[in-house]
């Protein structure tokens, strides 16, 4: 059983309980509604020794030197999640599970990872829980945001029509993974793929702008990230909701193919109401000095997504990453 | 390296990051103050098989029959610290790393006991995570609750003079832990071990009055607990604050020492302004049909807990239990 189906399965089972206010299940994060029309987004992520991360060499107990990049990594993700809600977030709670063997310099140095990307973005550490573990290290990370209710972006905004659009480089984290795992872990995009960026400030930014419909971090990579919108949105419209990609329009150092099906990227991918795109990208251009950029057309139909090349149409079955 | 030591580093590396409105690190949750004067509470535990739990018969994998009550253990303890800050449980987030063999049966009967407590109490589960784990089962919940800011509890607000009370009868928990550790699991004591029942209603209710000062959940027996509100409390009164507690006062089935220091009650832990007291204990017995029981008084002086016998000083040197 996938990871999908077993969320799938526990949301249905809780459907019908508590408070209708809360909403979010299935978004990047929780939506809770608090007072004088603000909300507070929450969201959370479990990673587990040899499934998301080594912790030492295969065989060996001698240590890879990644703790301090995994602590921010495990921070990050969850404010990747934020971000794509366009919330900004305040707070974190962390909880690790810690075998005897990494209770000193290890869980140091992750701690000191996880404690420079918090500064970085002002995200205050307001509680956890540390514990032993029989098993491998294991870490979940909560993060928090803020944000008026009436700006948080969801997966099921968007409409017919409207511009596909990603906010930096695709598949560069997937091309570090790729050099990892063939041994090369000093290359630039191994590096990228180490120490993911997580859009604070731009996923907050894109919040307060009403034409951004809809708004996903790319995690699992474009080609299922957009389906996430697709599916989500098109439960809202007669029909449901497909896109047009253009390949040849997707910003990346590698092949269109990788870009768009390769995870962990952690860009925003965004769909705009099409009369405001041109003034959104101008603003963000003159905001951030880096180029928002429109891949395709949310379209009228099943929850398929067409591939282009210069125009014409490519038969490809392309997939995004996988995980469990 | 115990928890407690941990959490502490952790903690002063990040008293300066961050917004200073957001506290409660060191009580049972952090509150982050929403619109309107209210507030959001939040809390986090982690549980980890071979640690806080068996799934299978040690050497065997026959699973053991406690998916359900563990289920439901791992959002109770949250749930108990919700409480334990005067606030009502609104969402949990539940995250979940599975070893291939308990994705089936197991898990489905994880979530039935999760999902029961759940519905007890309108807590909705808002988010979560699933993924693999290459070893044993680890548990992430999340618990987020709502009061009026100026309501909370915290274990900083006793002071001198102030009434000690519980809000039932302590030490069954440890007593049905030491009956399953023989062998014996059905007794009653051991399936009050197995099935905490947080202080929902009772602790929203204590959040409303004044009176109770401070507040924490009996989560590593009295003589431990106890000793967070003296030394929280103790910085804002010039030589500290300690207790003296009555054992025969205590409420329990069991021996007095056993509990107070038996972990796992799950009951709570307060502090009433002394001239109120009467009032608050006539009203809560009337509100829930069970005694609110005083069983001391705070003192100045050191933290440090006198333990009388018939009023009569006794030279003991109780600890309660210590979790790593």
């Amino acid at each position: 059983m996938g990871e999908f189906e077993f969320i799938e399965t526990i949301r249905r089972a809780f459907l019908e309980v508590g408070d209708g206010a809360i909403t979010g299940v299935g978004d990047d994060c929780a939506v809770l509604p608090a007072g004088d029309g603000g909300a507070m987004v929450v969201t959370t992520d479990m990673l587990t020794e040899g499934v998301h991360f080594l912790r030492a060499e295969p065989g060996s107990e001698r240590e890879l030197p990644e703790a301090r990049q995994l602590g921010a990594k495990a921070l990050a993700v969850n404010l990747s999640d934020v971000a794509a809600m366009g919330a900004r977030p305040v707070a974190s709670l962390l909880s690790i599970a810690l075998p005897p063997v990494c209770r000193g310099r290890w869980a140091d140095e992750f701690m000191d990872g996880y404690r420079e990307l918090s500064e970085r973005h002002g995200v205050k550490l307001a509680g956890g829980d540390t514990t032993a573990s029989k098993g491998g290290v294991a870490i979940n990370v909560t993060a928090i945001g803020r944000a008026p209710l009436s700006l948080l972006k969801y997966r099921s905004g968007a409409r017919e029509g409207d511009i596909v659009a990603v906010n930096g480089p695709l598949g560069e984290s997937a091309a570090g993974l790729a050099d990892i795992l063939a041994g090369r872990h000093d290359t630039p995009p191994a590096r990228i793929h180490r120490n993911p960026t997580p859009q604070v400030a731009e996923g907050e930014w894109l919040g307060t702008r009403p034409e951004v419909r809809s708004m996903i971090d790319l995690s699992d990579g474009l080609a299922s990230d957009l389906l996430h919108i697709l599916r989500s949105s098109g439960r809202n419209a007669e029909g449901g909701l497909g896109a047009e990609i253009e390949l040849t329009a997707i910003p990346t150092p590698v092949s269109a193919e990788l870009a768009v099906t390769g995870g962990e990227d952690y860009k925003l991918l965004l769909t705009v109401a099409p009369e405001a795109w041109s003034r959104l990208a101008e603003d963000y251009l003159a905001r951030f000095g880096t180029p928002l950029r429109a891949v395709g057309r949310v379209t009228a139909g099943p929850p398929e997504i067409a591939w282009l090349d210069g125009g014409e149409p490519v038969a490809k079955n392309l997939r995004g990453f996988v995980h469990f």
